[in-house]
């Protein structure tokens, strides 16, 4: 294959005090972050020197959780709410983007058509919008319900929820507000669009109460995995989330997910594929390897078991097993699901309990010089398994400092990433098209 | 009655280029302001410089109406949602208030609850949340209604809501995060409180994802007028913004509404009443009613007319009448509404239809010197027909300078503002109480 000509893209994945499940405990590690502006602000700053593409910030509108022994181990429990953070976080930063969460199944499309136009405008057009269905069960909870309503449906409301947003971004011509002193006419009538929209889940007739925002559209994101999941992201995101650890499966989606963006009648290449990944850096291997330990030995075995029992399932009771003997005897689950790659993983490998929960919240690590990220870094790219990274950092602030000071040299200096932005925009950072418009461009589709 | 020992509390209402219907269209005023963080930035750090105790943004989740051809003359039909920018100017601002507006009709308590804290938060105590129930009718058609639910049931649905919300701000004891990297222990389980809310209109379970915020609760805020609004802000209200123009009216709203707290078991000095008040100031009386005049006259016929249509109903067709003459005959509305209360105006002073509209557009001005401005807030206040005022700027950015520059310091050398913020917070600014939790706290309300 030639070796590609654009370069890498890159999101840093805000979190309290770092990705890392522990890392609150770590003495690198600020345990207050949660609460503390002028940190995020800190982690802001670094960014940009580095010239990230991004700040993500991801959301679950409840706890993670209702196992409270577990949850108490981590610095989960709170965090600023993701638009007002981002909106603030828009006032002292110049030129990184703002993808902020929301989901579809709990919000109502005016809102947050309307929060993502504020922030664009905010921020000069840096924002973006993380689309999710919500995953935690715990959120139905807040919003009158028992249980999410069902995945399917889940996706079906967010296909119409981004509809409707999208029809209301075009609500006004780029040129509509004229502001004509003499003529007392601030805006031109002939601009405004009325969406007026019926569908199953919304009704919402519009117009926006807020200008077309600077990149037409605020930058759709989306991470969803399921067949539904990817089916929305080819059909919408410009900037999807993966979760692979492996170069060749990490391929297999990437193929998939551009195939199908192109079966939408959309070029594949405005469409960036970012897996996430959690470098653990150090001057060698070795001593990368012992920080990565020293970050894995403050998991709480209360914490390690839930994350066990999240993933296989309350119906496998742990408690009582001596963790450095094997799991007990566990049926398999639904074919191809996690629990039954996780059971699958504890078997070939023979790994205690201690062993298995360790591998579950250790991630996607990279571990290593700052040379062997860059390395790792390069090759994903080149082999064409994604087109950048959404970069977890395992404890802030440090880990953000050493990424943009050791390995966003070397990759600028192996051309594989930018020496300035290139624009004003996210958009034009990331080479996305901007939207035309529905209502008043010739040919913009909706 | 003896002079107060109190001080008056200012709070500035932000408007994208001034309060008067027609400021835009002004030399003085900047007509693109409505896109312009740095154009909100100065105006708050200017109201900071003048040590005012709060910004405030109203809000409407739609367009201030239909009637485009009217909208077209104003600069209202687009602006920041209030959440993203207050958010924003929390950034660079460090002891202004920040009163942003959210209706209750059209959000849920868990999103609110949440943001506003999250607002508190970044702010560090800052944050106010001033309750409406949503008055513009074409809000309803972005929800999937064709109205809104009648006015009663509205309120109804806020004083739920509110009541969530508090419970929601009392999910975690002020020292609930321990964050103990020796244990592990990030929070305390005995701390945290699960809501369990089950009402009329919401069910709730919570948590909040948030941390109780700086202030315990952020500042409530309300502006009803009818007795219901008057109810919910006895009960629930620390700031209420008010809209009498004379003083014996003033007068009795205030009574009124410190008995009716009183009555709900309050201390009625933490319930603060700020009437709106637009200042036209100049260095002489005459050439602040030039100003004034200025203002008056860049009021399109159009927006005049929509603007006594909205207020007289629009059974009454205006089109074809001179201007200049009289109101046709109309029959009078409900005893006591707005309506009646205009035609009475009209007829005893004898107005011609675009006196009349000049007279609704015009407000609540005080014309006059900057001594004749202070006089006035002077009176009010020592009259006890207010604890403050929520003032309207004519224009921006230019009269929120004269204000600080001209009305500040004689308020101050009378002793009746302050010379600095006493505390870090909006409370500790306006004199009020922390709240207790409600869980933890003996004796605290819910
Ligand atoms: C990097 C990344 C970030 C995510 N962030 C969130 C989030 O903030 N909130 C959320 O509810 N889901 C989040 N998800 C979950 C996805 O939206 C999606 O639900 C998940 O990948 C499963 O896919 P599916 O919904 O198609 O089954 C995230 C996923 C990934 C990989
Ligand atoms: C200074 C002031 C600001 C207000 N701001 C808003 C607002 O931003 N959004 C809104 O829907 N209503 C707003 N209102 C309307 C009030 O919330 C209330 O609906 C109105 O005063 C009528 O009272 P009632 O609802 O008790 O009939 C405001 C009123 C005043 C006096």
């Amino acid at each position: 294959m030639p070796r590609r000509t654009d370069q890498l893209k890159l999101g840093a994945f805000l979190a309290n005090s770092g990705h890392h499940v522990a890392a609150w405990r770590h003495p690198l590690a600020q345990a207050d972050a949660s609460q503390d502006f002028e940190h995020f602000k800190h982690i802001a700053e670094t960014a940009e020197r580095g010239k990230l593409d991004a700040l993500f910030i991801a959301d679950v509108v409840g706890l993670w959780g209702h196992h409270y022994d577990a949850l108490s181990r981590t610095a989960r429990a709170e965090h600023f709410e993701p638009l007002t953070l981002m909106a603030a976080l828009a006032a002292v930063t110049e030129h990184i983007g703002l993808i902020a969460t929301a989901t579809t199944t709990y919000n109502e499309p005016y809102h947050i058509a309307r929060k993502f136009a504020s922030l664009d405008h905010l921020s000069k057009g840096r924002a973006a919008w993380n689309v999710v269905t919500s995953v935690v069960s715990d959120e139905a909870w807040n919003f009158g319900r028992e249980q999410h309503v069902e995945h399917g449906d889940r996706y079906q409301r967010a296909e119409e929820f981004v509809e409707v947003v999208k029809g209301l971004w075009d609500s006004w011509d780029d040129d509509a507000f004229v502001r004509d002193k003499d003529s007392g006419v601030y805006f031109d009538v002939q601009r405004l669009h009325t969406l007026n929209h019926r569908g199953e889940h919304f009704s919402v007739r519009g117009p926006l109460n807020v200008a077309r925002a600077p990149q037409g559209h605020p930058v759709l994101v989306q991470a969803g995995a399921s067949e539904a999941g990817r089916t929305l992201a080819a059909r919408i995101a410009e900037v999807i989330f993966a979760s692979s650890s492996e170069v060749p499966a990490a391929q297999a989606f990437y193929r998939d997910i551009k195939q199908r963006a192109a079966a939408f009648g959309r070029d594949p290449d405005t469409v960036k594929i970012l897996p996430g990944v959690t470098p653990f850096i150090a001057d060698t291997r070795e001593q990368a390897q012992a920080l990565f330990e020293e970050f894995q030995a403050l998991i709480d075995p209360v914490l390690g078991l839930r994350l066990l029992a999240d993933t296989l399932g309350d119906d496998i009771d742990l408690s009582g097993h001596d963790l450095d003997g094997p799991l007990p005897p566990t049926p398999a689950g639904q074919r191809g699901s996690r629990r039954d790659k996780v059971l699958e993983l504890a078997r070939s490998e023979n790994l205690s309990i201690r062993q298995l929960y360790l591998r579950l919240a250790g991630g996607n690590p990279v571990i290593g010089t700052a040379e062997d990220v860059a390395d790792t870094f390069e090759a994903w790219f080149e082999a064409r398994a994604c087109d950048g990274f959404n970069v977890f950092f395992p404890y802030f602030p440090g880990a953000i400092d050493t990424f943009v000071d050791q390995v966003i040299p070397l990759l600028q200096q192996r051309g594989l990433f930018r020496l300035n932005y290139e624009g004003q925009t996210l958009r034009e950072n990331l080479g996305l098209p901007r939207p035309g418009n529905r209502f008043s461009d010739v040919g913009a589709r909706p």
